[in-house]
């Protein structure tokens, strides 16, 4: 038996009817030329006799006498066509539809008598595509981590028809330059032990946040966006062309893609907000995950997470300046990141890869300002067209998690030549979530006609 | 703003992920003659326009700073698009699909963020029929109310195609011979105030138990289906002809249709129990409620539902003598019921519709033996066939709750010339669930084969 690490019992104590603490994605795919009507039906089929389970999907927390959360067991006997499930949509069976079931997949919890995961196949797109929705407990697992491992199941190949699902892949042994444990791992390690941590957690990153907001010309607003939030979601997602965003970034000089892509979401997020009459007068502030690996961390390998808060310029109305002003927020933060002390990254990284920390502070959501607005993060994705069993990858959306106080998640991903996007928000705080990803397009318009592409 | 009441509170309180508390039922429809494929999808949107929300499906807990549980709150902006959801089957869309999503409908949380209620269209069955399962929570209204409400969006009238729905429908004004409180509004005024009642409710219910089972000459064994249970749920449903029952009631001569039902339901158990090697050496005892309406209190109105505790004769292997056996249990038990004190009835009766009260004792569920092994409830249903919006009522099956303890319910209603039998079990603890609807037919064949129909 396993006993629940804290951090990992952060995902499990934070969660309730209101705050489902789990990561999910949604993968559209073409199936392959030639595939008759039965081929979802005999993908489903062919998963079930997948039955090799990997011990993290065969975990969940031990209920000892009617006393939980201190340690895991394994299930020696998954039953897999419990968690893998077949769906359906109704007619017309538009992407609409599809967004309008995940929002529902997505909003409930997971059993915890059973190991923690989730997986949908779903069919009846009217365009012949059909789709995987897949959950899995935050305890148990990263977003971007469990990206990675969904990737594994995929291949470069479109006649490689070998059938592979993530709940049977091994962990990847890793060449020594890059072996190691996670990142939040070492730095627990470094640190001490994450037991020893954990309680310190809150203050840890509360401070790194302060410090960093000093360094800010402003504070986040308050916003529609910063409320207590209810039990249902609404999922949004949308492609597009990578190619866009490469020529904004040409024409501008000197930014990055993920400027553009920042750049775009604060113009969406103004219009989304005009539109609502609930614009605040100063600038909304994205907490924004980035990769830092610096020389002298490089050999410890893995992914260094950071986070920046970045300065939106939702103030500005126009396009150029925005992403100018987006573009030297970034910089100047990155600095002031990189210097923090490892502890606060580490806290700070755990309430990225959880967010439940702030909101199970008391008041913390009531209390003005908020630490940031909105979390918008970029995580890596396939850089090549990739296929599942013959089937193209169409769309490859990261869903996250809505938070007391963080309603809203922006959280995007490359897939060969798009950008993802895929928007979680609060039902009942976010009327026509949906309308972002037209303000989403209009942004980017906006900002191509002002680098003049 | 409404406070809730102690006993409304019992549903709220013993509410967990793995014990959700709410009533359901599925109806199968067989469209009218000349419904063209938009059918289902028209009304959809027409029942989106029944706007008109009743205080009952305004309902919902308020948030207190953070503290629940004390009063109601009626939602002024019911976003019936949010409650009302239409689901599609995959294909082969049989009735086994449709058993599965309702299974997973029935098995999770409803937001308490929300009046506490859902009801989704089923469109796909590839027969042509489509269904409508609602969920309601218990705190707002019991199992035997729900059926009458959804009875009341129904008419006999085939050519009548107003749409009705159980959300607008206006509180029913009784006859003055009939009107009044419900029954258990009427025990808890009785006994002076459900405030007064609730701390007590729990040894009063064991109490009267316990008082029961001293006159029964065996003591309920310790089964398969008297232990812990997951979140998850399996939903089995069928219909069998009302004649059949009468058949047998009239060739065995002396018993009622509901002993016939009991010994179909006894000999089903028995051979699911065979089957997984299960059978205990002495007979099964299962909580039966029962109408109980005396002179003395028809005057006061309502159906008295009272709890009949009934040896199910599980160990004779002769389908007749179990039969008689099962009449002569009603027989006796029903004397001693309608003996006890009022307030006994009225703690049973709280346990009856809410279940949950057991599994909160701590280490309840573990003692053996336990009062009981099943409930078996047969709800009033429609004597004639019933139509909506022109669609004939094929099927209407009650779904009630699994517990701690009580990992099987089996609920029936009549409905027209049928029976129709609503099974909800713990998936984790219940394997072959559907077997128990093989094993009901075969059941009740064996009757017929000894009363010689």
């Amino acid at each position: 038996m396993e006993l629940i690490s804290p951090l990992d019992n952060i995902f499990l104590l934070g969660e309730s009817r209101e705050h489902p603490m789990h990561v999910g994605g949604l993968q559209l795919f073409v199936p392959p030329d030639g595939a008759g009507p039965e081929f979802v039906r005999d993908t489903y089929e062919a998963m079930l006799l997948c039955t090799d389970v990997q011990p993290t999907f065969r975990k969940h927390p031990a209920f000892l006498g009617g006393v939980t959360n201190i340690a895991w067991v394994e299930d020696k006997d998954v039953e897999l066509d419990y968690h893998l499930r077949r769906s359906a949509l109704p007619a017309p069976g538009k992407v609409r539809d599809l967004l309008e079931l995940t929002s529902r997949l997505h909003g409930y919890l997971l059993d915890r008598h059973r190991p923690l995961w989730e997986a949908h196949l779903v069919d009846g797109l009217t365009d012949g595509r059909y789709a995987l929705y897949v959950k899995i407990h935050h305890a148990l697992i990263d977003g971007v981590s469990a990206q990675r491992l969904m990737q594994r199941t995929m291949t470069p190949d479109p006649n490689d028809d070998e059938l592979r699902v993530a709940w049977t892949l091994r962990p990847r042994r890793h060449k020594s330059a890059s072996r190691g444990p996670s990142p939040l791992q070492m730095l627990a390690r470094t640190a001490g032990s994450v037991a020893a941590l954990a309680p310190s957690t809150l203050s840890l990153a509360r401070a790194a946040l302060i410090e960093q907001q000093l360094t800010l010309p402003f504070q986040a607003p308050k916003t529609m966006f910063n409320v207590r939030i209810g039990g249902a979601r609404r999922i949004a997602a949308q492609s597009w062309s990578l190619e866009r965003f490469k020529r904004v970034k040409a024409a501008a000089g000197g930014v990055t893609v993920n400027d553009v892509v920042l750049a775009m979401c604060a113009g969406a997020l103004r219009g989304y907000l005009l539109e609502q009459s609930a614009l605040p007068d100063t600038p909304l502030v994205a907490m924004v995950p980035v990769s830092l690996r610096t020389d002298e961390r490089a050999d410890r390998g893995g992914n260094m997470v950071g986070t920046i808060l970045c300065n939106l310029a939702t103030h500005l109305d126009d396009a150029g300046k925005r992403l100018e002003a987006i573009h030297e927020s970034m910089n100047d933060n990155k600095q002031v990141f990189s210097q923090l002390p490892q502890i606060q990254q580490f806290a700070l990284s755990a309430f990225l890869t959880g967010g439940i920390a702030f909101s199970l502070v008391p008041g913390f959501v009531a209390a003005a300002p908020p630490p940031f607005n909105i979390v918008i993060s970029n995580v890596p994705g396939p850089r090549e067209p990739l296929y599942w069993k013959g089937a193209r990858l169409d769309g490859n959306y990261p869903l996250s998690s809505a938070l007391d106080g963080q309603a809203l998640n922006i959280t995007l991903t490359n897939n060969a030549d798009n950008l993802d996007f895929g928007l979680v928000g609060c039902r009942r705080s976010l009327p026509h979530l949906q309308h972002l990803l037209g303000h989403l397009e209009d942004s980017l318009k906006d900002l191509e006609r002002s680098a003049g592409v």
